[in-house]
């Protein structure tokens, strides 16, 4: 099974490094693929409504790392949620509760294992990276999991009116699954109206419209042009229908 | 095979791992290296003249995934250009076409296949990534590609005076080959004139050189500051030769 | 043997992935990991202690290819160490001499070996690459290295009581190994006095912290907030013992 790594770790620093040097010790046969670094920092809520869409395009079975982790060496457990014949492996803090929600099977397993030394800043590497080797390669210690009825954190399971990524092209993601969404409704946000396109070179130049992105998910965005630096759109930002529409 | 990635699609995004995803589905043991995700934004005539200069360095025989498409989803053709041994796989746009003017022998190909979901963003995820990986692992199914007699765009085949990428020491690579360019010479950019430096320790300190960089372009540089903060240099400035030269 | 990559070559750019394809070429079956491209940037001090702090974790048999590099194409020499099981492959600038310094069994080798084809400004791709890849795969060319009684400069082997590094979070990593400094002692820089935590979650909000990170190095920081931009923090401020502590 691969290994799909989810996180706010940023791309520029030592720590993904130092995650798949843990990952080559525990399942050095595992391919590990980096999904994104870049999730909502400190922002578990929105975060698990971006791994809900990036897993739905994932192999049938796989292993995602999923650590957006601010409360790490505080009391929040570590958990493994199993979906569908994915494993999710990171901090019980909501992360995982959508995936979990969404799923026609799920099963939740409170880590127990520890290693001989955890850091207090970087449970990435020393508890969740071996955790994720051993599931890819199905080596998983005897007594390293116990059953859980439910995560300790859950948020609300429906479609989230905020923009949860910005791109590096400027276009803003909403956490709302545009497959429900009829294509004459309209959205705002920062007060800007955006109707729909189909796609990028549909749109008129110079204006903000909204789209289906390939993740299945409202995506407000610009042709040619940052829609984020035009408008001032930050993660958060709150994505409603529009009058307009 | 090796497949070499040559996209915009950036390091800090999701764009990338899902690719990767991708290839892992249709070439799970075909090498994936990152040559470059921040190729210039909605730019394939620069592009085109990085993509060559990078693709001189690759091995004999390789699958180049090429992708700067700010046309997606409109008309443009899917295509494969076959050079001197290497395959690449992108958008005809004219990104492919400087690497195809310049090779010995060139074979162009329209790629007929589609997936069974075709997002109307997101070719390189959904068309592109299973084209190379099938090249890789020379399992194209039949009837995939027909061939083309020529590209639908072909940018003018001569060196390129302008600026087509600044890297993050803030050099300013030009499109223009050096090995043709005597030492003599000296070039300007935004007023600021420049004579050549065999390598940065040369160059005097606080005084502007170019030079031969190692993709065997001429590159406007300072040493051990950014030329390109100092001078205000950015992508698409004319690059010329200097009087002082 | 794996390879770790410790560059300040940047993650954006095209060159981690130019010496990708040197080692896919000269050592096919070694995994590579991207330890670090954003070091120090002109600054192999900082870099020094970065690398040995990063160093310490990896598996005990490893190559390094520890590149930081201003002087490339000057005279400096192109060396190996062999430190307590891990091969250090980099410039003579400084770089790899805390490593050495710090090592139980130090052995030091010149790089003798040159390609047909050096540029001459990315020795990373052309000499260092082939020399990091036949080192993981036991294949080095007869006469490639000879030994060398020390290196060329060596830095000072104590700790270095500067910002070595600030990751994308805003904390600030000192050149201090925080396992021989008392918890009772608090450090200031820039001004701003700090004393300790155990972690993030034990830390006042809003109030600067250090604390010991998971690279055993002393780190300032804020909880949920960057303390880089907050305070002004840069590589290379002074990071004292301060009298609050």
């Amino acid at each position: 099974m691969a290994i799909h790594l989810f996180t706010d770790f940023g791309i520029n620093d030592f720590y993904v490094g130092q995650v798949k040097c843990a990952l080559l010790r525990h399942a050095p046969a595992a391919p590990v693929i980096d999904l994104l670094h870049q999730a909502p920092l400190y922002n578990p809520l929105a975060s698990a409504h971006l791994l809900f869409a990036l897993s739905e395009h994932l192999a049938a079975a796989s292993v995602v790392f999923a650590v957006v982790d601010p409360g790490v060496g505080g009391s929040r457990d570590a958990v493994v949620v199993y979906a569908d014949g994915k494993y999710f492996v990171g901090p019980d803090n909501g992360l995982l509760s959508i995936v979990a929600a969404r799923a026609r099977e799920t099963q939740i397993y409170r880590i127990r294992w520890r290693p001989e030394a955890l850091s207090s800043s970087f449970h990435g590497r020393d508890l969740f990276a071996p955790v994720a080797g051993w599931l890819a390669t199905n080596t998983l210690p005897s007594g390293a999991l116990e059953p859980l009825s439910k995560l300790a954190i859950e948020f609300e399971n429906t479609d989230l009116g905020q923009i949860i990524y910005i791109d590096h092209y400027g276009n803003a993601i909403a956490g709302i699954r545009a497959q429900s969404v009829a294509r004459e409704v309209g959205y705002s946000c920062r007060g800007v109206e955006m109707v729909y396109a189909r796609t990028f070179s549909d749109a008129e130049n110079g204006r903000a419209f909204w789209y289906e992105n390939s993740l299945g998910l409202v995506e407000l965005a610009l042709n040619r042009a940052s829609a984020a630096e035009t408008y001032g759109f930050a993660i958060g930002d709150a994505v409603e229908l529009s009058k307009l529409g």
